[in-house]
């Protein structure tokens, strides 16, 4: 196990209802004036966010409302909610939806007070001082940022995805956690989440940092329990208990607990940016793609965790098989739960039958990541690229 | 799965050489003058306190000393500790130790800046509503006072040992784990922490609360390792590995993670305070045998949960065997387990084979709790006098 430093600030206020205590949470962190971030119109039609500014009211707390923000959300839609929250002398930001809300909430919060352009803080031209804080009524369990310090902001003008990571700064102050509403999330939005965050477990399990039996066998014992979970779900959408740990899986995934002492890899999220930042497909959706071929690349290369993950995640009985035909049924097993979960293994699927452009996203990612990408496998760029092959 | 609210808020420093970050610690959470609390003189003869003071004087910050906490620890030392903090107008406690260090220490941060007497808050005359703040340096993993806002203390006029938990108050600001600094722990020792953590995930585990699935997974992965962990310290008590994932383990079973959305039990550890209270044995020496003696009475009214324990953590095969068989062999298992380490699972022999005061433990119990305790099964005094008996 390797040096580390966890810490879990956010208050996760978890359960039916809880969206009620708004209000309370805003007033005990300080809140005078408020910006509520939303995306479309489901948290209005669900009547999600009148309840919301019911609390607000009733705890005598200034707002305004800042919405349509859309999945991978971008630089323009921040710049815009910078001006306004400026304009409004906004003190705390209020993301009411999934990954995409948190993370514009999350940028706006690191550019209001700057006196540069927030952009800065995503391309690695300057590190923040300081932001606004942010608090969350996660409706959408999938990207972990309600319990993170991390944001991801495509800028379109660029075509970068980039993913930023500031705990001190960034980690929410509360976040509100009803899985009610997440019953009526689609099926494809909440396959997304799923094959998003057992994702944010891979890129921590797939580690080579020796004696990590401990964190090994939580994460494992996580993932088992997230499968399950997404298989009733996919059958019984509205079934409470299966929302709920599903909900909590996705905080715990990237929460840190779940990486800690070892050495994280991260470059299938690095893979699937591109696909994403240039397909503007969703980001599960992507991972999926990505995730089967990362591994077939990998399992040449660096067999030991493959093999483990294929018996303790995905079940395989290995009595009477070697290590190959182990990791391959591991690998096949988890395709056929993404199909389970109605979602294609293949690139050229995803994007609608088209040939990708493979060398603009090598080319990308390289402008983005340097040379070489992950730590499990360190890949190259021609490795990359026979990874998204792999992917077609 | 309950409603709940999960926070934990604690920097923990975990790794090698970590204490020598104990002096840039406190600069950053604001202390000034530091009250340094330790045990006996082991924290002396290894060289720990002197690297610790180092780290404070390189840091600039000025301190105090307090030693001598014994296990157990009681109000006197806090009464005399508070006098000393006040007189030298201390702001910050530093606590270098394990559970009875850290517990003293969250007591005199109770205590000096209040205007009554501090037992009013463990016997439940008043709640306070302040508290300075508390670091730790961990030497001991066991208690899990670490990362919660718990603390015990044994008043030994009434005879009364007493846990209280203010999470808003008493969470430590930071933990710095070296598991090299547990390394030179006796065996003995070492085996009172693990029972002592295996126990805070059983209080915790051992629930009613339909639909716990995520939460029991991950428990059960953790118990397991800690087990695993256990019998490599037995054989190479120098393994860092082994230390580091049972100190890890220690913090986790008890900073809350494990008991999300779940009804807690505590009989064990209340049926357990009576024992070391009268008979001043070690706490985990006195769990290892009310632990067993609860599960075979729990056994009779409510198998359902310790079935699951014998399959899932004690690895008892199913097949063939009926539920009484299974969950026999599950508690069966774990008595073994207990003497591997070297502990008794017989009250009479912890006390050094006397006949324990049975009816006057019952009678203190009733007098700490009232009439009934636990709530995996809630149990009467009369069923708490029959666990007493059944531990004999």
């Amino acid at each position: 196990m390797e040096n580390f430093t966890f810490w879990s600030p956010t208050e996760f206020v978890f359960g039916r209802d809880t969206e009620s205590k708004t209000g309370e949470l805003l007033t005990r962190f300080g809140a005078k004036k408020v910006m509520m971030l939303f995306g479309g119109h489901s948290a209005e039609r669900s009547g999600l966010l009148a309840r919301i500014r019911e609390s607000m009211r009733a705890a005598g707390i200034d707002f305004i409302e800042f919405g349509g923000i859309r999945p991978n959300p971008t630089a323009d839609k921040v710049y815009e909610g910078i001006d306004m929250a400026r304009a409004a002398k906004v003190d705390f930001m209020l993301a009411v939806g999934g990954g995409s809300v948190i993370d514009t909430a999350k940028a706006i919060a690191l550019g209001v007070p700057a006196s540069e352009d927030f952009w800065n803080f995503y391309c690695g031209k300057s590190k923040p001082d300081t932001a606004l804080p942010v608090g969350v009524v996660l409706t959408i369990p999938a990207a972990g940022s309600e319990g993170s310090g991390n944001s991801v902001i495509t800028n379109e003008k660029t075509l970068q995805k980039i993913s930023v990571r500031y705990p001190m700064l960034l980690r929410p102050k509360f976040a509100v956690m009803n899985p009610e509403l997440t019953m009526t999330l689609p099926a494809d939005q909440t396959a997304y989440g799923i094959v998003d965050m057992l994702c944010h477990i891979y890129e921590r399990y797939f580690s080579n940092t020796p004696a990590t039996e401990l964190v090994d066998s939580y994460s494992e014992a996580i993932m088992r329990d997230v499968m399950d979970q997404a298989m009733t779900l996919h059958f019984q959408p509205d079934n409470y208990d299966a929302r709920a740990d599903v909900m909590w899986a996705g905080t715990l995934a990237h929460n840190g607990l779940c990486g800690v002492g070892k050495t994280e890899d991260w470059a299938s999220h690095r893979l699937e940016h591109e696909i994403s930042a240039i397909y503007d497909v969703p980001h599960g959706a992507g991972l999926a793609v990505i995730v089967p071929a990362w591994m077939k690349f990998c399992a040449r290369r660096n067999p030991d965790k493959l093999w483990k993950f294929a018996i303790n995640v995905m079940s395989v009985d290995p009595a009477g098989h070697d290590t190959d035909e182990i990791i391959a049924e591991g690998i096949h097993r988890l395709e056929d739960f993404y199909h389970d979960l109605g979602l294609t293994t293949s690139l050229r699927e995803l994007i609608g039958g088209k040939e990708p452009d493979i060398e603009a996203m090598v080319k990308s990612l390289e402008r983005n990541m340097g040379p070489t990408l992950g730590s499990y496998v360190p890949l190259s760029m021609d490795d990359c690229r026979e990874i998204y092959r792999l992917a077609l």
